[in-house]
């Protein structure tokens, strides 16, 4: 299960929670014994282990410790492993549950959001349930309601074309994958109506980590005056983080970016790649030019250096 | 010519710009004739077709058109030749010079940055010469001052992976690879002191076409207070244009997003992959959780949501 949590084979808040806690389970059933204190010394080494394997998303640490507090109470090696298979089972029940109501209270929040942004992969391949950002993409679905997805690739692992786009296809959900420079355009172009992500920790004072990209896409929004929302269960957010400053990032291998593997997106997915975006000139320092470096005014200097450069050719 | 091009097997707007107008040459020695009309007939048609390759770079075009402008003049077909050819010259001496203005222009401009960032691939193999953007940065190099660069990978074709972590390595200055999604988190946190990306078209009001991408940098440049610049030849920039209203977006074909190829950065090449970043809670819209919309401030809200949560469970 360690190998699993670290090389992502599981991967998203909510289900490296629910695997967590039968993770404890399965390293109670691998090094089995007939004294309730070995089985106590086992359940508290796998709780750590399995807890520590990632180090951002708090679900991790939180469902493997909770599941230890409760088996310790076991006055039999039977007990201990019935107590944290219990454990588990909530859990995963509650996680179902969480994702329910996260896509409720977002199908509400979000009434009239017909085109969603998301990022990473936050639906029924990261959660026990439907999810948490695709979670209220699924609500708005299944209530009958228009809603498409505008989904960024995510790189260097490529979630986002990979998982979202397999999902919303496979629910029929209208998707267009869009490489990841191009949320910028994107969202200049394309009226997105609203960014939704997930998080992996939230701080108390809403300083949210989240996939790597997440806050581009944030500032992204912010600038054309996007809403930007956060889905994810109470049980993301960590009572011992008072703000960023408290989460640890994890720092993934470099081979992740130093490689990228065959076909990513399936064929029947929509993708939009254009070649070029367009930097509004006032969000332009300077041009350095051959002919010097041009500052704004740009409507005057550049036409000037133009000039200049004919003047001098002719 | 054409195929190289729409493939790019060439690209970068200086070297699309040579290209074009050693293409237009190409072409008059694909159709040969003994009569200076048709000769002259093949000029316009090749230099059309060359020049509408692609529709953003204006190097392309506006190269084209000169070096049939230039070569029309010729009264027999070798003379039509002749011109064509000292007009491309011509075009490529004026484009090495071009960088080698630009990389003293930068050198100067950027005296105090150390830490660049940029996106795609602007340097010997996008130009005639040292390159635009990459052409400050071998100017800093050359002349003895520190300089580091920070790469975007630049999704989907990686030219920044591929090209411009090849051409730093082999030119001794040190440069970072990170993903995409990563600008944000690089910005935030890595104290980058100027981005300096390309131009494949400017308007005369500054508006930039350049690499997707290449606007979500600025808009998070802006966030950051880092200084964003434009580092280009005056022939990228398009005096028929008034603004980005004005300038063609090519739409490339969607096989470049649906599929990533292989092994893309040298291991040679150092690497950043976090793989989370922080947003702040001031650039989250709301919270949509299992326990409700979550709003500002959070410092009170999320406090009162998990003591309540605590509360539901005791």
């Amino acid at each position: 299960m360690v190998d699993a949590i670290r090389r992502l084979v599981v991967r998203g808040a909510p289900a490296l929670g629910v695997c967590a806690a039968y993770g404890v389970v399965v390293g109670l059933d691998e090094h089995p014994s007939d004294d309730v204190a070995a089985t106590r010394a086992t359940l508290e080494r796998v709780a750590a282990e399995i807890g520590g394997a990632r180090p951002t998303a708090v679900n991790l640490s939180a469902a493997a410790s909770r599941v230890a507090a409760s088996a310790r109470a076991g006055t039999t090696p039977a007990e201990v492993r019935a107590l944290a298979l219990a454990e588990a089972d909530a859990i995963r029940a509650e996680d179902e549950e969480a994702c329910r109501r996260i896509g409720e209270h977002g199908r509400t929040e979000l009434a009239a959001a017909r085109r969603i942004m998301t990022h990473c992969n936050t639906g029924r391949l990261a959660t026990a349930g439907l999810g948490t950002a695709l979670g209220v993409v699924y609500a708005k679905a299944l209530a009958g309601e228009p809603v498409e997805v505008v989904a960024s690739e995510t790189r260097p692992l490529l979630q986002g074309a990979r998982l979202t786009a397999w999902e919303l296809v496979d629910a029929g959900i209208p998707v267009t994958v869009v490489a990841d420079p191009a949320a910028g355009a994107a969202l200049a172009t394309r009226r997105v109506d609203a960014v939704v992500v997930g998080c992996d920790r939230v701080a108390l004072n809403g300083d949210t980590a989240n996939k790597i990209g997440t806050y581009g896409l944030a500032v992204l929004a912010r600038a054309h005056d996007v809403p930007f929302y956060v889905a994810g269960p109470l049980s993301s957010f960590d009572p011992s983080a008072r703000s960023a400053a408290d989460i640890v990032i994890e720092q993934r291998p470099a081979d992740e970016v130093r490689t990228a593997g065959g076909a990513v997106v399936a064929p029947d997915v929509d993708v939009w790649n254009p070649a070029f975006d367009v930097t509004p000139g006032e969000l332009i320092t300077a041009f350095v030019t051959d002919a010097g470096v041009l500052r704004p005014p740009y409507d005057a200097t550049i036409p000037a250096a133009l000039e200049g450069a004919g003047a001098a050719r002719a």
